[in-house]
């Protein structure tokens, strides 16, 4: 079984795809675009893609996509964002001149790199494990990149220090999607992802969205106003409540917030994701 | 007076500083802790920073900035953000075999790349402003760079094409930071920033939290829910509300947040932002 994820070998993506699907084959794509139509197009069985970051939130991007198309979301998965030290077999800590990574990532490792590497030039990459391809093939033995354990060993490199990053609650919510819903049976401990924008003139049209499921004792689980683009003063609402759509509360209310809403997506109902 | 904000010369920070201070100084800083350390030590008169952009959403490390630092905020800008192809004098467009800038643009940009340069090799770049600077230094007459008008102007590149975008309407708010608050009078077209943490147990607590300000009638302009980083199932809520905290409504509203949330935070009250 193919699932697609976005990025390099090595990348946390790939590491996403192993927590969720560790029997399947991680297919490489280029764009987050092409995780989807990978999926769509029945190349990939499951696409995984990142929908936000405890430190950096939301991937807005992969929701824009989610409402492009016509996929499901079927699961979640919360992975711990662990970063390394790598460098050229040979190159020990002291003789590190240069690190490159993602400017995150070399964000989050900058206690680190002050602390062990106080001389060393930082160089920003496109991405963690791009920076690590880079260094294998032609980097020099006084350059280290910060990525994930697993992209040292794809590519080759050593593991000069690891779990670098200064805070270490440094997690990505990643979302499975499928060609098909797979809501899960009513009293699962589930959670349903909607979007969705106001119809026009309703007062605290903000306040009643959230105002059907407090009134159902549903709970909230995240929510996001997001500006419209090119409605200025609109925008979209980007919300996950508990239960699932199986279930009668939710479905009324999901019925109950369709009387003043416009547009709205429900993106799926999944079992709530284990941290990994 | 200096104006400090983060990125080279020709960021589109820089241009926010343009739109906002025409008379001042713009001081460029490496990093947006730099930009938040000037206007504390007094070196510059006021920071601008991003806050939040139309496509990719909120700029959480700086929202992290303005818990960690005693800023005010006392003004908004919204910038249009206008790609340009830029190049060195004497390369055409049909010449043009790499096209270099941030992801972020280089993918806004896509449909004008298929059409225009469909054989181009796309090359990643740390930022905008950079990727013109880089060209301008090093670069061959076959690459060109995505970045603002300004950044061709500043190093010395021609505009080959201009709003190269797909999407016209990408803008970028922009908070203005000082370090007294200067909160509008009653009755003036303002908004207030707040952010915030729920005491443990309260029950609806992010619905009580939009009442508060429903309930008075007080219309909320954006929300957004953040995982809290070591509190897995907590978050912080990011607000902003219309009105000044000079106004009865927005004070009693506050006094009222106040009985549930912990570490309230008042960022500031500022007249509502133009679009330059």
């Amino acid at each position: 079984m193919l699932i697609a994820y976005q990025g390099e070998a090595g990348a946390y993506s790939e590491a996403a795809v192993g927590g969720l699907f560790p029997e399947a084959t991680p297919l490489p794509c280029p764009t987050f675009e092409a995780v989807f139509e990978a999926v769509e197009g029945g190349v990939a069985a499951r696409g995984v893609v990142p929908i936000e970051n405890s430190l950096f939130g939301s991937v807005h991007a992969n929701y824009d996509l989610l409402l492009a198309h016509t996929l499901h979301v079927v699961g979640e998965l919360h992975l711990r964002v662990r970063h390394c030290l790598l460098a050229r077999p040979g190159t020990t800590l002291a003789g590190v001149q240069r690190v490159t990574s993602h400017p995150q990532a070399l964000g989050q490792c900058q206690a680190f790199l002050k602390q062990h590497l106080p001389g060393a030039a930082v160089v920003p990459a496109y991405d963690t494990a791009g920076a690590a391809k880079l260094l294998a093939e032609g980097g020099d033995a006084r350059t280290a990149a910060i990525a994930s354990r697993r992209a040292g060993e794809v590519y080759g490199l050593a593991v000069l220090a690891e779990g670098i990053e200064t805070n270490a609650q440094n997690y990505t919510r990643f979302l499975v999607l499928a060609p098909e819903p797979a809501v899960p049976p009513a009293g699962a401990d589930a959670k349903t992802s909607l979007a969705f924008t106001f119809r026009a003139n309703v007062p605290g049209a903000l306040f009643k969205s959230l105002a059907v499921f407090a009134l159902r004792e549903l709970d909230l689980l995240k929510i996001e106003s997001r500006p419209r683009v090119g409605s200025p003063g609109q925008y979209y609402i980007h919300l996950d409540v508990a239960g699932s759509q199986a279930d009668e509360p939710v479905r009324r209310a999901l019925d109950h917030l369709a009387e003043f809403t416009a547009a709205l997506r429900v993106l799926g109902s999944y079992p709530k994701g284990r941290t990994a």
